[in-house]
């Protein structure tokens, strides 16, 4: 602990000194409550191998494109951050973070940043500077050698009761059955079924990811509906592994089925490198019309995120790979959209659809209308640029008015950085508890109702909307 | 009264203890203003026949889309609430209703009841749960048998000065015409010509309510000309009992007109059932601009409000009809749309054009700006979902810095329900109270300025705008 | 000095008492800080004459749309203002702005007209009103007859040091140059490249603008080759005369690039009047590719303002012309548009881009993430109709915890109204102390960090951005 306002016990909370009051109230019902992240990005070997964390720059810059964007911006070369397996030399890139430190603040990244080192590393965030970045890599250093900063040890620190990771279909998923039946391992680290690459005719590996698809898990079966097969074969193998949802990270939110011929040609077209984009957005509309009626049958959670550009770089792309900070959201709309899906498999209660959104716009106009009446749809919790504390207040007040509280998601930490997810489910719960608080000064809501509200926010919902 | 927070005299007032101070003062100035409701959805034959209400579900929940969407999203069948007409048993639905109680706090439906059951009622909502379901179902019973419960006593009660309903233009108006004469009711209550079962042609209804209406109002002309001729027909109408305006639900705002030729062509086509959705939508443009045009001569105000996605359900809305909960906003743009209607009408400032939204991103971007320059352009009250606490704040705080107080409609309930008229009224003042008393305390407004302000806000504006 | 709110000290600070008093120890870093105004409208000949202004209408009414348009919304006709260069009787003109005072509370233009009377003219604003119209109108007159009240004068009591106009590209410059040599006059007085006249194909005075400009500055060379030329020729003549930067306002932020073939055939149809509305917004686009072209060479800062619908209202350009308080905003996208022009240049750190939006949408959901991740990109301040307080607050709380303060342009006036900069740049100094108080007040920053930030945003900013 120190003495920087990252380490303050009210730190996020609302200023007004009686609104204050009322969220420390509420935040001690959940501040201690088990972590569950039924959505995020981390590596599942990480924890059968349990090896220590290399070196501070692996860990905390490299791999996680919230951190090196910010960086980037400011003239820095993605290169020389070690982005897209460029070798780096991590001292070197450790020193490019902390001459850039001033470029943080007022960050949602930075505010987990400050909460990690303040909160994890026991590293007052206010020491990193140019003239400290030695020093400070040093003793990073020495702590992730500890045996208690191993991935496990950090695990039952952070205390993850459910962790999901993002698969490809075709994966094995031995480290997720591996880490089932470890009875000395305490957190359930289950697989999320993730078919982007496989639906996207202008993924260039498309042609080849499908084929392979279907020769191995097509039951025999060729073509489209091979490929269906395969689909169910593979969500069903997720399943007996522990998956409770599927994860679409859709260009647009558009879902008109195709007849079985139509698709069947299309799938040719996209095969043979042939479909235009627009083809190539029918097919992935018809996939997601078909992933839900595959819902009603086999009971995945579907989770749909659609509207962002990837790569919108192509020379950084070129040079670094995708996931590198430059994917951009777009303006997107839902309503028309859904509506196939919906109106068809929309009134079912056991299905269950998670929509996100990264354009904040359709919050109040398209999401939070469309799960305030359909009894399978729920709002995702802010995501990705906007999984930040003013925005996820905007969220809250976007959404509530006309769905309440009980369509929510629950918190999504969406994440590749492992050691920022206590700070991003903390500040969710801050988040939360400031703005119930709000709700109850304003004699909107009874402190005892808030107080149910807030767990059912953090520790209900997640494990009912996921079913968990 | 109870000691529920739903009676507390600061209910939605800002938190800040000195705003809050600017903002019951600013509130008491308008507190016990009457009622003006511009636009409603009540059955003026409720006020002539006067009635006592048969039983609380059929009054607070049956007809309620507000409420039955929210219990939907939770799983309950629309059946089992006696929507769209379905027979159900009224105190099974109000124990339905009381079990889900808890699903309503933060919304604004919640906020509405809790006030009704509150200050009409006198029924402290905290009771409300699903073991209190029979006895609060008994004593509401108990006191809408009442003759101080009927719609006539209510009225008074609640002090509506002005009520304004929305009619089909080929309504007799034979309840408005008993009310205006009848020197034992004190309230106004006005018709609203609303054409738009006869301006879209993708409606099923369509042909047959045309030609229905030109062979009884075209004054012996026939087709197009007969059509307009009987729209300028049933416009008078309507003005001769009372009407002072004419209310569009428009799918868009588009406004291009059409040639003679071109209308007759395309009404032709729509008649037979053979107009596309986009002849469709051309022809509802051209009406609107040509209602615009008529309200040149006649002098009718012109609400408009489009964007809404009708009956999203398909399966729904074959069991249960229209206005059942899942009518879904979509993003829409005005800027291009009214340009032709503007152009050619919005310098008259004796046309009053009154432009709603369900799409708060609009408010900013283009009705503030249009009604900021336009003589004739008001910005219509956040409606419908939007209608809540904290999309009012946003509201103002997207409208005021650009148009100032001057161009907005005055409060719309827009309501089904009529026991939630005075919890809307009040929620509308409240806002006001608490947005100027903010300015107030951030020195950009004067309070005396401030308290003239809300007087005209609540009173005056609607009174100017819908020329009452 | 008055006793009005406009001249309470703590004007535009938030109303919390302990986050009032961080944002007025902020607030003291910069409010006596000189002004950097990148883009404005001011005439610079203005400078050279150092008239004395001739009369209070003509200073503060008729050339000021942000005015004109909030009168007009109350049916005042704009000839009676003196809009468009209509005659008026400037007593009359001011004796109509006087009797509507009581618009403007709460808009953006209210409150800088406020502190002008306070600040500029120590005229207590709470004193204008019908009756006092002619004595004001007196004072003002001999206010602005002393000459400390000459442009020059003023300049110099509004601690002007960069102040930068808005030119066509033909533009001989002369003032500019007069400016830059006289040793007696100390602000710096930039031009900036503003090519609209001869981008856009769509204007009547298209075809004459372009040949004009072949002829005098392609340097023999005709056609499209003379055309490009020729900008890069004028470019280079305004980097002679102290201009750091150009300034687009483009119908949209599409940027895709043409080859010299069909930009060639595209220009031949524009100079014949033959090109659609399609064509033209394409050969606009193309243009704003290739002015992004030319700064790689010649470093001209890059700032675009698309989104605009001009001169709305028909009838009133007939009447009064252009910029005349109806040009509208619409709803624009960003992501796909900038990405070719982005995807080529946007890497370049030396490159400076600057984004506005009147769409406020776009903040979080495109500008942030793009100034994000690209080293030339820049968030251009809130602008036109969204300089307004509440405005500048979501601006800050849309783009902060996705890009930091680090990706900002600085404040950007914007202004015709010579005498409303020092109450525009005081506000935007206000609400930045403001915001980042409530940062503070959250714990969220260190006021050590926040007082940095503060003199970063004001000051180093706007230098950094447009290279001063």
């Amino acid at each position: 602990m120190s003495t920087s306002h990252a380490s303050h016990p009210d730190r996020l909370l609302p200023a007004d000194p009686a609104t204050r009051d009322i969220a420390r109230r509420l935040l001690a019902n959940v501040e201690e409550l088990p972590i569950i992240s039924p959505h995020g990005h981390l590596d599942p070997a990480m924890f059968t191998s349990d090896e220590a964390f290399p070196d501070p720059t692996s860990l905390l810059i490299s791999p996680d494109h919230y951190v090196t964007r910010v960086l980037h911006s400011a003239g820095v070369d993605l290169a020389d951050l070690g982005v897209g397996g460029h070798e780096c030399d991590p001292r070197e890139a450790w020193r490019i973070f902390c001459r850039n430190w001033g470029l943080f603040p007022g960050t949602a990244s930075g505010y987990w940043l400050e909460q990690e080192f303040e909160h994890v590393f026991q590293i007052n965030p206010d020491r990193i500077s140019a003239e400290n970045a030695d020093e400070i890599y040093d003793e990073l250093s020495a702590i992730i050698a500890r045996p208690d900063f191993r991935p496990r040890a950090l695990a039952e620190e952070f205390d993850l009761e459910v962790l999901a990771t993002t698969d490809d279909p075709m994966d094995t998923l031995e480290h997720h059955r591996a880490l089932a039946e470890d009875p000395t391992f305490s957190p359930r680290v289950l697989p999320t079924f993730r078919p982007d690459a496989y639906t996207k005719m202008y993924r260039p590996d498309f042609a080849a990811n499908v084929e392979k698809l279907i020769d191995s898990a097509g039951e025999g079966k060729g073509g489209y509906e091979g490929y269906l097969q395969a689909m169910r074969s593979r969500r069903q193998y997720f399943i007996d592994h522990g998956a409770t949802s599927s994860d679409h990270g859709t260009h647009n939110a558009d879902t008109a089925p195709l007849s079985p011929a139509e698709a069947q040609a299309l799938l040719d077209k996209g095969l043979r490198g042939e479909a235009t984009f627009a083809e190539a957005l029918a097919f992935e509309a018809n996939m997601t019309y078909r992933f839900a009626e595959m819902a009603q049958e086999d009971g995945l959670v579907m989770t749909i995120h659609p509207g962002v550009y990837r790569n919108h770089s192509s020379s950084a792309a070129e040079k670094f790979g995708a996931d590198t900070g430059h994917d951009i959201p777009f303006q997107l709309e839902y309503t028309r959209g859904m509506q196939p899906l919906l109106s068809d498999f929309g009134e079912n209660p056991d299905f269950h659809l998670v929509l996100f959104s990264i354009d904040e716009t359709v919050f109040s106009r398209e999401l939070a209308p469309l799960a305030g009446y359909y009894p399978s749809t729920f709002v995702g919790a802010p995501w990705w640029f906007i999984d930040e504390i003013d925005a996820m207040n905007r969220f809250r007040a976007a959404t509530t008015g006309i769905t309440g509280f009980s369509r929510y998601s629950g918190f999504i930490d969406d994440t590749r950085a492992y050691c920022s997810i206590p700070a991003r489910h903390n500040t969710s719960r801050r988040v939360e508890a400031g703005y119930l608080a709000r709700l109850v000064a304003e004699h909107r809501l009874s402190e005892d109702r808030a107080a149910e509200i807030i767990v059912d926010l953090i520790d209900a919902s997640p494990r009912r909307v996921f079913k968990l």
